[in-house]
């Protein structure tokens, strides 16, 4: 199984608090809570194209994305490309903020919003409650598993009806969210997680790494047969975008 | 719309801290939250048939059912026809404890057990947060309104993946459960609300009365075509239970 | 209540066997079905903004898409429009083909292609089964409601899951379809409806006309508090768009 | 994997038409289909505890159960058993008429009835349509796939809304059913399959074998963690019970 970890990485943020707890960025923290079970390759925003380059996505099985403040600047032919591999299949994790993300409101169609709700410098404690413990993705997780300080995410959260909801999110302030869900996009399954905020040390955690862990196997792309895929191959980076990066 | 409301009110509750927060009764904290909008009629466990005779049933769209600590001494028979006619087509609300009632219990076929947490004598803050802003039943509702003092319930709370969840129940010490949910069975909509201790006050709180009075509206009964019923009318009281009241 | 209908009506297919049907285009059919119960308007894709001009969507509460073959016509900007006022709230009906137009597959963020089925001149007989019998697009719509001749659609129809199936589809040959289903997006509400080829007079038929009816009526703007919706304004047309229509 | 498969076999049923098609029983079928794959037992009816005995259920992982005609003899004790193990993880699949058992009804909460229709002696064609193309039980089942003469079951069939949808069913006569849904009840996964008439040789065709080897495999219990579950005990047989037949 080939995971892809995207992180926006933006040069104007490698420095400050982020720094000093994923010091190496978040996509590293993240590829070493993965590493020992999937083949693991990272990608991020200042690389050509956006470090997802056809040559990368023809091998991933799963993509997993983090963004926050630097979504625009994604190309857009990069975002098409991912969405259309997506519906064709791959697998994909988006986290905390990346529900911004353009492939993401792409995929959702709404507009991915939620409350905004006041917090501190030391975040606030987060609980993670499931409510599908069925779910691959739970497998094995403690019901209401707590994550010392975390950004809380509060509802409405503005996306459609998911498949399922897998993990409620109750923050100490009485903020609630829906924390773990999946959604099916043609023959993409998709997660969307919340917690991940960058100046806390979530993607340290092996009971986080264990949901990422149990959730690039749920997504991992299903044997489905032809008939059900686009007649059509998946869309590829135009040449013009091509000759912008002289590649 | 004639609504009925059943609540145990076993002689044995009668005393005690409730007594001070209801002193008639939940029910009659409930018939006047609805009573100027519907006609109400209220019923008690001590009474004949549990107060559910066929002759308010026969007149009721919309059931709304409070219980707490005598659940097992419901008869069979009365839940059993409360089943049977929220399956042909009779609205139901089930209210906080009501939960562990037998007709929910018989409606949901799984244990309706909530994960238990601590909570003090003056309950825990609960905010309610709206996910499906445009479901009839949170109309005109403020998103994360504000309940004082509540019993917190806590997922796991083991039902069937409910048709709607329309609100989240987020507590000041971070429990989170599904507070308001709606499910369908035969023809019946049936809605279930947690707020509602009965040491607390919520049922003299007007938005609370709100959200009741918007599910009447939307539990009742659904103009359906003959065809999606059962053939069978709903069961009635049998004559052996009958003659056990000499009725 | 105000309901506008869109119908592509390309001046290329205003003849054939379709203008035998309805000579003077399914939006003017379609409006003789609501006329009597809303206010109901017209557009069309030759109109200036495609007829979908701010004035006209500022009123309407429930826009009805009709299109088949033009869709890569219709301008970029009016789907924008389109797709971030039914996020805002303005309820939308899709019918048929109109599943492959922009602004259904920004919503839907997949591909919305059905399996291809060999289906004759006459089309094939299609029933309309019930599978929500309680929901208020069902009401009043008796099970199993022939059609005499239809395009026959068939799954896999590569769609999000939907929040509600409404209707499934069975035609003559053993082709089958989720024939209504509905999605939210933000605060829109949204029904698809299968049945509609252009060379059939299902619009032509009172039950279809009540099935749109009872459409309307569900998918009408929801009374959601302020603080669901997003802060921004919905997307309103670019003053170049403006330009170029000289307006 | 340890599957156990409940056949009614009742004694007044072992000749006729069905005995020239399955002349050792569905249950015999059935364990032809899954016995490479898994270790199989069986059980009939007129067995002591309906051969569902406490020590075969101990190691039953998934449960198979077709019945028809004589529900009302299985025990009440048995049905209480089999819907506790269920919801306490045990997998389960229920086959065609076995939607009117007592563990079913008592599971789902409804009618389980569907629109009767009618049909010939050679069964109708039926079509199994995937809808939920990347489902674990869809896995390498082609789209459309042809059962040549079964029992045509029509909506509207109530049941509860389904966790999925994974086939429908398309007949010959323009019937249509939901063929293949997904339910949870507890940590229990169930899986309802409508094919499956037992006059027709479908339980010999490898590619319902294929989707019975793949839903026993989704089934199986999941590695919840232990506070999701109830605290009771499973129900076992009362000693009353045991007494009856002399155990």
């Amino acid at each position: 199984m080939i995971v892809t970890i995207f992180n926006e990485y933006h040069p104007n943020e490698r420095g400050g608090k982020a720094a000093k707890v994923y010091p190496e960025g978040i996509h590293t923290a993240i590829k070493e809570l993965l590493s020992d079970k999937f083949e693991v390759y990272t990608a991020t925003q200042d690389e050509a194209y956006n470090g997802l380059t056809d040559e990368l996505l023809d091998k991933t099985d799963v993509l997993i994305w983090w963004s926050k403040n630097w979504d625009n600047e994604i190309l857009n032919s990069v975002a098409d490309k991912v969405v259309s591999r997506i519906q064709h299949g791959m697998g994909a994790i988006f986290l905390h903020s990346g529900k911004n993300s353009k492939p993401f409101l792409r995929l959702m169609g709404t507009s991915c919003k939620t409350k905004e709700v006041a917090w501190g410098e030391n975040g606030e404690r987060e609980k993670l409650y499931v409510v599908s413990p069925t779910h691959p993705i739970a497998e094995g997780i403690p019901n209401g598993y707590l994550i010392p300080g975390e950004e809380p995410y509060c509802e409405y959260f503005d996306v459609p009806k998911p498949d399922e909801t897998v993990f409620l999110g109750g923050f100490g302030n009485g903020a609630c969210v829906r924390a773990g869900m999946t959604f099916t996009r043609g023959t993409g399954k998709i997660f969307y997680f919340q917690p991940g905020h960058d100046t806390f040390p979530t993607y340290r955690d092996p009971v986080i790494g264990k949901i990422l862990t149990n959730a690039v196997v749920w997504a991992a792309p299903a044997a489905v047969a032809e008939d059900y895929r686009h007649e059509e191959k998946p869309v590829k980076l135009k040449q013009k975008v091509k000759n912008l990066f002289k590649l």
